[in-house]
């Protein structure tokens, strides 16, 4: 940030609308993803295909259509994401077992190597972006997050 | 959100993913902009072009070229949105009385008035969007999001 971004940021904090949290929201996601696509670019990834691999790397299997609702993306930028993570051969396609017509999404063992190097790269970009808070303001920041994204089980 | 989807999200908690706060944060943002979006319609506004409308009708005289960075849009897409904005009447461009080369966009009466109504929108989409939290946890939220994007004087 140089001194003129700085000068309008401080006239910005003044304004009604910076304390509206949507509007925090979405200059927290512009600023993390920016970072994070930067981290990531190095080891071939981005904030996307990153997400896209995570899930995949879970141990519950991950059907196409549950990417479509958990990442927010359209039908077709899913499977854009997948068959661009196949080609890399860090993901593959199963039949799922409880249901004929989908697909579930696996992590590849290669697959599995990026993902915990890649973890490693988002968990300093997130320090870095959350730097302004400390240890435990981070881990209330989280809770009340995951609260509003998973309101259920929580 | 159907059962199918519940299910996907009930699977989706327990990954690690899901406690990564970027992820939360993009969660959040996709969801909160949607039903804003999904509001502003009515009254001919969407997230991008309220954002915009409430930085000119701050006090605070707001340059073109402090939209860019503050409303983290290409400038190219801020020349847009004040286009839109101005021919709807809303804003006008004037004159920046520090920078002869720079232009100042200010709010119309016609754009206060709608802006007006516009933040009681806003405002009711974001208790809707944050409903998992209590009053408290929301200001908490707020608090440390507002530290995150304005680091300094908070």
């Amino acid at each position: 940030m140089d001194g003129s971004e700085r000068g309008a940021a401080e006239r910005m904090a003044s304004v009604p609308l910076a304390s509206e949290i949507e509007f925090l929201t979405v200059r927290v996601f512009v600023a993390g993803t920016r970072l994070a696509n930067e981290r990531l670019r190095p080891i071939g990834l981005r904030a996307r295909s990153y997400a896209a691999l995570a899930m995949a790397c879970s141990d519950v299997p991950v059907r196409q259509r549950d990417l479509v609702a958990l990442l927010e993306l359209d039908p077709s930028q899913i499977v854009a994401l997948i068959d661009e993570l196949e080609t890399a051969g860090l993901v593959r396609r199963e039949p799922d077992p409880d249901d004929r017509r989908s697909k579930v999404v696996e992590a590849t063992e290669r697959g599995r190597k990026l993902f915990a190097r890649a973890r490693v790269v988002t968990a300093s970009a997130e320090r870095e972006t959350f730097a302004a808070l400390s240890v435990e303001e981070r881990d209330t920041l989280r809770r009340l997050l995951r609260k509003v994204v998973f309101p259920v089980g929580d």
